[in-house]
Protein backbone atom coordinates (compact mmCIF):
# COMPACT_ATOMS: atom_id res chain seq x y z
CA UNK A 1 0.00 0.00 0.00
CA UNK A 2 1.09 3.32 -0.24
CA UNK A 3 0.54 6.65 1.66
CA UNK A 4 0.36 9.88 0.00
CA UNK A 5 1.30 12.42 3.03
CA UNK A 6 2.70 15.48 3.71
CA UNK A 7 4.90 15.84 6.42
CA UNK A 8 3.04 18.30 8.80
CA UNK A 9 -0.87 17.54 7.68
CA UNK A 10 -2.21 16.19 10.85
CA UNK A 11 -5.00 14.38 9.14
CA UNK A 12 -2.06 12.49 7.30
CA UNK A 13 -0.51 12.41 11.00
CA UNK A 14 -3.19 10.51 12.11
CA UNK A 15 -2.92 7.64 9.56
CA UNK A 16 0.60 7.20 10.00
CA UNK A 17 0.12 6.83 13.97
CA UNK A 18 -2.94 4.37 12.99
CA UNK A 19 -0.71 2.38 11.10
CA UNK A 20 2.21 2.30 13.54
CA UNK A 21 -0.28 1.17 16.15
CA UNK A 22 -1.21 -1.47 14.12
CA UNK A 23 2.30 -2.50 12.67
CA UNK A 24 1.64 -2.36 9.28
CA UNK A 25 4.21 -0.50 6.76
CA UNK A 26 3.41 1.25 3.56
CA UNK A 27 5.51 2.71 0.64
CA UNK A 28 4.85 6.86 1.71
CA UNK A 29 4.83 9.34 -1.34
CA UNK A 30 5.05 12.65 0.09
CA UNK A 31 2.93 15.77 -1.37
CA UNK A 32 3.68 19.05 -0.88
CA UNK A 33 1.32 21.25 -0.41
CA UNK A 34 3.18 24.22 -0.53
CA UNK A 35 5.75 23.91 -2.95
CA UNK A 36 4.22 24.46 -6.90
CA UNK A 37 1.32 26.06 -5.93
CA UNK A 38 0.13 22.96 -4.21
CA UNK A 39 1.38 19.25 -5.63
CA UNK A 40 -2.37 18.21 -3.73
CA UNK A 41 -4.40 20.30 -6.42
CA UNK A 42 -2.94 19.11 -9.47
CA UNK A 43 -2.47 15.76 -11.59
CA UNK A 44 -1.17 13.64 -11.26
CA UNK A 45 -2.75 13.18 -7.45
CA UNK A 46 -5.80 14.95 -8.15
CA UNK A 47 -6.82 12.25 -10.31
CA UNK A 48 -6.59 9.94 -7.30
CA UNK A 49 -8.22 12.12 -4.85
CA UNK A 50 -10.39 14.75 -6.07
CA UNK A 51 -10.52 16.52 -3.30
CA UNK A 52 -7.09 17.90 -3.65
CA UNK A 53 -6.66 17.29 0.34
CA UNK A 54 -3.85 14.67 1.69
CA UNK A 55 -3.58 11.81 3.17
CA UNK A 56 -4.97 9.03 0.75
CA UNK A 57 -4.12 5.51 0.55
CA UNK A 58 -3.74 3.64 -2.58
CA UNK A 59 -4.37 -0.43 -2.29
CA UNK A 60 -2.61 -2.99 -4.25
CA UNK A 61 -5.18 -2.82 -6.76
CA UNK A 62 -4.93 0.80 -7.25
CA UNK A 63 -7.78 1.86 -5.36
CA UNK A 64 -7.63 4.99 -4.12
CA UNK A 65 -9.34 5.34 -0.13
CA UNK A 66 -9.62 8.93 1.32
CA UNK A 67 -10.37 10.84 4.23
CA UNK A 68 -8.36 9.88 7.61
CA UNK A 69 -10.79 8.72 9.80
CA UNK A 70 -12.36 6.08 6.70
CA UNK A 71 -8.65 5.09 6.50
CA UNK A 72 -8.31 4.96 10.04
CA UNK A 73 -11.45 2.51 9.73
CA UNK A 74 -10.43 0.65 6.97
CA UNK A 75 -7.33 -0.29 8.46
CA UNK A 76 -9.20 -1.35 11.90
CA UNK A 77 -11.36 -3.45 9.48
CA UNK A 78 -7.96 -5.18 7.66
CA UNK A 79 -5.99 -5.84 10.45
CA UNK A 80 -8.49 -5.85 13.90
CA UNK A 81 -5.43 -5.41 16.66
CA UNK A 82 -4.62 -3.77 18.15
CA UNK A 83 -8.37 -1.93 18.45
CA UNK A 84 -8.54 1.58 18.18
CA UNK A 85 -12.21 1.73 18.36
CA UNK A 86 -13.44 -0.71 20.75
CA UNK A 87 -16.75 -2.78 20.24
CA UNK A 88 -18.65 -1.45 23.43
CA UNK A 89 -21.02 0.88 21.30
CA UNK A 90 -21.20 3.96 24.08
CA UNK A 91 -17.66 3.66 24.36
CA UNK A 92 -16.86 3.44 20.40
CA UNK A 93 -19.40 6.55 20.38
CA UNK A 94 -17.68 8.30 22.78
CA UNK A 95 -14.73 7.92 21.19
CA UNK A 96 -15.52 8.25 17.93
CA UNK A 97 -17.10 11.84 19.00
CA UNK A 98 -13.84 12.77 20.11
CA UNK A 99 -12.09 12.00 17.26
CA UNK A 100 -15.63 13.71 15.15
CA UNK A 101 -14.85 16.89 17.21
CA UNK A 102 -11.31 17.43 15.90
CA UNK A 103 -11.58 16.02 12.52
CA UNK A 104 -14.67 18.00 11.75
CA UNK A 105 -14.85 21.13 13.98
CA UNK A 106 -11.59 21.77 14.69
CA UNK A 107 -8.95 20.57 11.79
CA UNK A 108 -11.25 21.84 8.97
CA UNK A 109 -11.41 25.09 10.00
CA UNK A 110 -8.18 25.92 10.37
CA UNK A 111 -6.46 24.45 7.06
CA UNK A 112 -3.89 25.50 5.05
CA UNK A 113 -6.91 26.34 2.76
CA UNK A 114 -9.05 27.92 4.75
CA UNK A 115 -6.14 30.04 5.83
CA UNK A 116 -5.54 31.27 2.42
CA UNK A 117 -8.67 31.94 1.44
CA UNK A 118 -8.79 33.98 4.60
CA UNK A 119 -5.42 36.06 3.44
CA UNK A 120 -6.39 35.78 -0.26
CA UNK A 121 -9.88 36.25 -1.49
CA UNK A 122 -11.37 37.86 1.96
CA UNK A 123 -7.89 39.95 2.17
CA UNK A 124 -7.73 39.75 6.37
CA UNK A 125 -4.87 40.52 8.09
CA UNK A 126 -2.62 38.18 9.62
CA UNK A 127 -3.36 38.96 13.29
CA UNK A 128 -7.24 38.44 12.35
CA UNK A 129 -5.82 35.17 10.85
CA UNK A 130 -3.81 34.34 14.14
CA UNK A 131 -7.45 35.26 16.04
CA UNK A 132 -9.38 32.86 13.97
CA UNK A 133 -7.15 29.88 14.78
CA UNK A 134 -7.31 30.29 18.13
CA UNK A 135 -10.86 30.81 18.24
CA UNK A 136 -11.65 27.58 16.70
CA UNK A 137 -8.86 25.41 18.15
CA UNK A 138 -10.14 26.84 21.68
CA UNK A 139 -13.70 27.27 21.39
CA UNK A 140 -15.95 24.01 21.09
CA UNK A 141 -12.93 22.22 20.04
CA UNK A 142 -10.30 21.21 22.39
CA UNK A 143 -11.75 22.96 25.37
CA UNK A 144 -15.13 20.70 24.71
CA UNK A 145 -12.56 17.75 24.33
CA UNK A 146 -11.21 18.36 27.38
CA UNK A 147 -15.11 17.94 29.04
CA UNK A 148 -15.51 14.98 26.91
CA UNK A 149 -12.30 12.54 27.65
CA UNK A 150 -11.83 10.85 31.23
CA UNK A 151 -8.30 11.42 30.85
CA UNK A 152 -5.07 9.72 32.12
CA UNK A 153 -2.66 8.11 30.58
CA UNK A 154 -5.01 8.14 27.37
CA UNK A 155 -8.17 10.62 26.60
CA UNK A 156 -10.01 6.92 27.77
CA UNK A 157 -9.19 3.54 29.36
CA UNK A 158 -5.74 2.46 29.49
CA UNK A 159 -5.03 2.09 25.44
CA UNK A 160 -4.49 4.22 22.56
CA UNK A 161 -7.90 4.82 20.61
CA UNK A 162 -8.83 6.90 17.77
CA UNK A 163 -9.79 9.68 20.54
CA UNK A 164 -5.65 9.84 20.89
CA UNK A 165 -4.28 9.20 17.29
CA UNK A 166 -6.52 12.73 16.75
CA UNK A 167 -5.75 14.20 19.69
CA UNK A 168 -1.97 14.06 19.52
CA UNK A 169 -1.77 15.48 15.74
CA UNK A 170 -3.97 18.32 16.67
CA UNK A 171 -1.92 19.10 19.91
CA UNK A 172 1.12 19.43 17.94
CA UNK A 173 -0.71 21.81 15.55
CA UNK A 174 -1.90 24.21 18.79
CA UNK A 175 2.15 24.25 19.56
CA UNK A 176 3.14 25.01 16.67
CA UNK A 177 0.92 28.13 16.19
CA UNK A 178 2.23 28.67 20.00
CA UNK A 179 -1.81 28.69 21.29
CA UNK A 180 -1.93 28.68 25.32
CA UNK A 181 -3.56 25.40 26.25
CA UNK A 182 -1.71 25.53 29.45
CA UNK A 183 -5.70 25.32 31.13
CA UNK A 184 -6.87 21.75 29.50
CA UNK A 185 -4.78 19.36 31.75
CA UNK A 186 -6.24 16.43 31.11
CA UNK A 187 -5.09 16.93 27.43
CA UNK A 188 -1.95 18.40 28.25
CA UNK A 189 -1.14 14.71 30.28
CA UNK A 190 -2.66 12.56 27.26
CA UNK A 191 0.25 14.48 25.13
CA UNK A 192 2.49 13.99 27.68
CA UNK A 193 2.46 10.47 28.00
CA UNK A 194 1.49 9.28 24.35
CA UNK A 195 3.69 11.37 22.33
CA UNK A 196 6.36 9.46 24.00
CA UNK A 197 5.48 6.47 22.64
CA UNK A 198 6.94 4.21 19.32
CA UNK A 199 3.78 4.74 17.14
CA UNK A 200 3.28 8.67 18.10
CA UNK A 201 6.72 9.21 18.04
CA UNK A 202 7.50 7.19 14.23
CA UNK A 203 4.48 9.63 13.31
CA UNK A 204 5.27 12.70 14.43
CA UNK A 205 6.19 15.07 11.78
CA UNK A 206 10.17 15.59 11.84
CA UNK A 207 10.80 12.20 11.47
CA UNK A 208 9.33 11.61 8.27
CA UNK A 209 11.38 11.10 4.86
CA UNK A 210 9.95 15.06 3.49
CA UNK A 211 10.60 16.52 7.07
CA UNK A 212 11.93 19.93 6.22
CA UNK B 1 -34.02 7.76 24.05
CA UNK B 2 -34.21 11.72 23.42
CA UNK B 3 -32.77 13.35 20.50
CA UNK B 4 -32.32 17.35 21.13
CA UNK B 5 -32.25 18.34 17.59
CA UNK B 6 -32.61 21.70 15.32
CA UNK B 7 -35.06 21.21 12.53
CA UNK B 8 -32.77 22.96 9.95
CA UNK B 9 -29.47 21.65 11.37
CA UNK B 10 -28.35 19.31 8.81
CA UNK B 11 -26.23 17.40 11.06
CA UNK B 12 -29.62 16.50 13.05
CA UNK B 13 -31.09 15.87 10.14
CA UNK B 14 -28.65 13.31 9.41
CA UNK B 15 -29.53 11.86 12.75
CA UNK B 16 -33.34 12.04 11.90
CA UNK B 17 -33.00 9.66 8.18
CA UNK B 18 -30.54 6.63 10.43
CA UNK B 19 -33.37 7.19 12.80
CA UNK B 20 -36.13 6.55 10.46
CA UNK B 21 -34.48 3.99 8.25
CA UNK B 22 -33.99 1.60 11.35
CA UNK B 23 -37.14 2.29 12.25
CA UNK B 24 -35.94 3.67 15.86
CA UNK B 25 -38.30 5.92 17.99
CA UNK B 26 -37.28 8.74 20.28
CA UNK B 27 -38.27 11.36 22.04
CA UNK B 28 -37.61 14.98 19.90
CA UNK B 29 -36.56 17.93 21.88
CA UNK B 30 -35.57 21.47 20.15
CA UNK B 31 -32.68 23.34 20.86
CA UNK B 32 -33.32 26.65 18.55
CA UNK B 33 -30.04 27.60 17.10
CA UNK B 34 -31.19 31.16 16.92
CA UNK B 35 -33.51 32.06 19.64
CA UNK B 36 -32.17 33.63 22.91
CA UNK B 37 -28.81 33.97 21.17
CA UNK B 38 -28.47 30.38 20.88
CA UNK B 39 -30.25 27.79 23.07
CA UNK B 40 -27.26 25.17 22.66
CA UNK B 41 -24.51 27.28 24.55
CA UNK B 42 -26.53 27.84 27.45
CA UNK B 43 -27.25 25.52 30.25
CA UNK B 44 -28.87 23.29 30.52
CA UNK B 45 -28.17 21.96 27.26
CA UNK B 46 -24.35 23.15 27.15
CA UNK B 47 -24.01 20.71 30.35
CA UNK B 48 -25.24 17.64 28.12
CA UNK B 49 -23.27 18.60 25.04
CA UNK B 50 -20.14 20.94 25.78
CA UNK B 51 -19.51 21.83 22.42
CA UNK B 52 -22.38 23.48 22.00
CA UNK B 53 -23.99 22.16 18.79
CA UNK B 54 -27.08 20.07 18.07
CA UNK B 55 -27.48 17.12 17.22
CA UNK B 56 -27.38 14.88 21.25
CA UNK B 57 -28.55 11.85 21.46
CA UNK B 58 -29.75 10.97 24.97
CA UNK B 59 -29.50 7.10 26.58
CA UNK B 60 -32.08 5.96 28.61
CA UNK B 61 -29.46 6.12 31.46
CA UNK B 62 -28.34 9.50 31.22
CA UNK B 63 -25.07 9.14 28.63
CA UNK B 64 -25.49 11.90 26.57
CA UNK B 65 -23.83 11.09 22.97
CA UNK B 66 -22.61 13.56 20.46
CA UNK B 67 -21.68 14.30 16.73
CA UNK B 68 -23.91 12.91 14.29
CA UNK B 69 -21.40 10.05 12.61
CA UNK B 70 -20.46 8.83 16.00
CA UNK B 71 -24.39 8.87 17.10
CA UNK B 72 -24.73 7.06 13.58
CA UNK B 73 -22.33 4.52 14.49
CA UNK B 74 -24.01 4.00 17.77
CA UNK B 75 -27.42 3.03 16.16
CA UNK B 76 -25.91 0.86 13.34
CA UNK B 77 -24.20 -0.90 16.53
CA UNK B 78 -27.51 -1.84 18.71
CA UNK B 79 -29.50 -1.85 15.61
CA UNK B 80 -27.87 -3.48 12.67
CA UNK B 81 -30.39 -4.00 10.50
CA UNK B 82 -31.02 -2.45 7.74
CA UNK B 83 -27.12 -1.61 7.39
CA UNK B 84 -25.87 1.68 6.92
CA UNK B 85 -21.94 1.27 6.33
CA UNK B 86 -21.57 -2.20 4.74
CA UNK B 87 -19.51 -4.79 5.95
CA UNK B 88 -16.93 -4.81 3.08
CA UNK B 89 -13.51 -3.22 4.18
CA UNK B 90 -12.92 -1.06 0.92
CA UNK B 91 -16.68 0.04 0.17
CA UNK B 92 -17.19 0.94 3.94
CA UNK B 93 -14.53 3.05 3.41
CA UNK B 94 -15.70 4.47 0.33
CA UNK B 95 -18.78 5.53 1.77
CA UNK B 96 -16.96 6.58 4.81
CA UNK B 97 -15.33 8.86 2.83
CA UNK B 98 -18.55 10.53 1.06
CA UNK B 99 -19.51 11.19 4.09
CA UNK B 100 -16.59 12.86 5.79
CA UNK B 101 -16.25 14.74 2.74
CA UNK B 102 -19.34 16.59 3.62
CA UNK B 103 -19.20 16.74 7.58
CA UNK B 104 -15.90 17.33 8.03
CA UNK B 105 -14.89 19.60 4.72
CA UNK B 106 -18.55 21.16 3.74
CA UNK B 107 -20.50 21.44 6.90
CA UNK B 108 -18.21 22.70 8.88
CA UNK B 109 -17.24 25.47 7.28
CA UNK B 110 -20.84 26.26 6.39
CA UNK B 111 -22.28 26.26 9.82
CA UNK B 112 -24.05 29.29 11.32
CA UNK B 113 -21.52 29.47 14.07
CA UNK B 114 -18.58 30.32 10.99
CA UNK B 115 -21.20 32.35 9.25
CA UNK B 116 -21.47 34.77 12.36
CA UNK B 117 -17.63 34.74 12.93
CA UNK B 118 -16.97 36.13 9.48
CA UNK B 119 -19.56 38.82 10.03
CA UNK B 120 -19.34 39.60 13.04
CA UNK B 121 -15.68 39.48 14.24
CA UNK B 122 -14.50 39.77 10.77
CA UNK B 123 -16.89 42.26 9.61
CA UNK B 124 -17.66 40.34 5.94
CA UNK B 125 -20.46 41.89 4.05
CA UNK B 126 -23.17 39.16 3.05
CA UNK B 127 -22.17 39.03 -0.20
CA UNK B 128 -18.88 38.08 0.74
CA UNK B 129 -20.59 35.56 2.97
CA UNK B 130 -22.45 34.38 0.09
CA UNK B 131 -19.35 33.55 -2.06
CA UNK B 132 -17.61 31.97 1.06
CA UNK B 133 -20.43 29.44 1.49
CA UNK B 134 -20.98 28.94 -2.29
CA UNK B 135 -16.68 28.09 -2.44
CA UNK B 136 -16.73 25.27 0.32
CA UNK B 137 -19.91 23.28 -0.81
CA UNK B 138 -18.40 23.09 -4.19
CA UNK B 139 -14.43 23.03 -3.93
CA UNK B 140 -13.36 20.13 -2.63
CA UNK B 141 -16.80 19.54 -1.43
CA UNK B 142 -20.14 18.84 -3.99
CA UNK B 143 -18.23 18.55 -6.88
CA UNK B 144 -15.71 16.09 -5.12
CA UNK B 145 -18.52 14.20 -3.98
CA UNK B 146 -19.74 13.79 -7.44
CA UNK B 147 -16.43 11.97 -8.93
CA UNK B 148 -16.43 10.01 -5.51
CA UNK B 149 -19.75 8.35 -5.84
CA UNK B 150 -20.87 5.88 -8.01
CA UNK B 151 -24.22 7.40 -8.50
CA UNK B 152 -27.84 5.73 -9.77
CA UNK B 153 -30.59 5.88 -6.48
CA UNK B 154 -28.18 5.92 -4.22
CA UNK B 155 -24.28 6.87 -4.06
CA UNK B 156 -23.48 3.43 -4.03
CA UNK B 157 -25.13 0.25 -4.25
CA UNK B 158 -28.55 -0.40 -4.65
CA UNK B 159 -29.75 0.80 -1.28
CA UNK B 160 -29.27 3.80 1.44
CA UNK B 161 -26.02 4.02 3.26
CA UNK B 162 -24.20 6.78 5.02
CA UNK B 163 -23.36 8.63 1.96
CA UNK B 164 -26.81 9.45 1.37
CA UNK B 165 -27.46 10.08 4.95
CA UNK B 166 -24.93 12.85 4.81
CA UNK B 167 -25.81 14.05 0.93
CA UNK B 168 -29.24 14.76 0.72
CA UNK B 169 -29.13 16.99 4.10
CA UNK B 170 -25.98 19.00 2.50
CA UNK B 171 -28.11 19.28 -0.75
CA UNK B 172 -31.00 20.19 0.97
CA UNK B 173 -29.25 23.25 2.76
CA UNK B 174 -27.31 23.82 -0.94
CA UNK B 175 -30.69 24.43 -2.50
CA UNK B 176 -31.73 26.71 0.59
CA UNK B 177 -28.72 28.66 -0.36
CA UNK B 178 -29.87 29.07 -3.99
CA UNK B 179 -26.75 27.02 -5.18
CA UNK B 180 -26.46 26.37 -8.32
CA UNK B 181 -25.69 22.23 -8.44
CA UNK B 182 -27.29 21.45 -11.90
CA UNK B 183 -23.63 20.21 -13.33
CA UNK B 184 -23.78 17.29 -10.43
CA UNK B 185 -26.10 15.10 -12.64
CA UNK B 186 -25.32 11.97 -10.33
CA UNK B 187 -25.91 13.95 -7.37
CA UNK B 188 -28.87 15.17 -8.74
CA UNK B 189 -30.45 11.85 -9.35
CA UNK B 190 -29.58 10.35 -5.95
CA UNK B 191 -31.31 13.67 -4.52
CA UNK B 192 -34.30 13.14 -6.42
CA UNK B 193 -34.82 9.55 -5.64
CA UNK B 194 -33.99 9.74 -1.86
CA UNK B 195 -36.25 12.38 -0.99
CA UNK B 196 -39.05 10.16 -1.99
CA UNK B 197 -37.83 7.96 0.04
CA UNK B 198 -40.47 7.62 3.56
CA UNK B 199 -37.60 8.03 5.71
CA UNK B 200 -35.93 10.79 4.29
CA UNK B 201 -39.47 12.49 3.92
CA UNK B 202 -40.09 11.80 7.74
CA UNK B 203 -36.67 12.79 8.93
CA UNK B 204 -37.17 16.25 6.58
CA UNK B 205 -36.64 19.54 8.20
CA UNK B 206 -40.26 20.78 7.27
CA UNK B 207 -41.87 17.67 8.98
CA UNK B 208 -40.08 18.12 12.53
CA UNK B 209 -42.07 19.68 15.63
CA UNK B 210 -39.88 22.69 15.50
CA UNK B 211 -40.34 23.63 12.07
CA UNK B 212 -41.15 27.45 11.50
Amino acid sequence: MKLYSYFRSTAAYRVRIALALKGIDVEQIAIHLVKEGGQQLKPPYLVKNPQGLVPALELDDGTVLTQSLAIIDYLEAIAPEPRLVPQDPVRAAQIRAVALTIACDIHPLNNLRVLNYLKGPLGRPQDEVDQWYRHWILKGGLEAVEALIEGGHFCFGDRPSLADICLIPQVFNARRYKIDISHLKKIEAVDRYCKELPAFKAAHPAQQPDAE
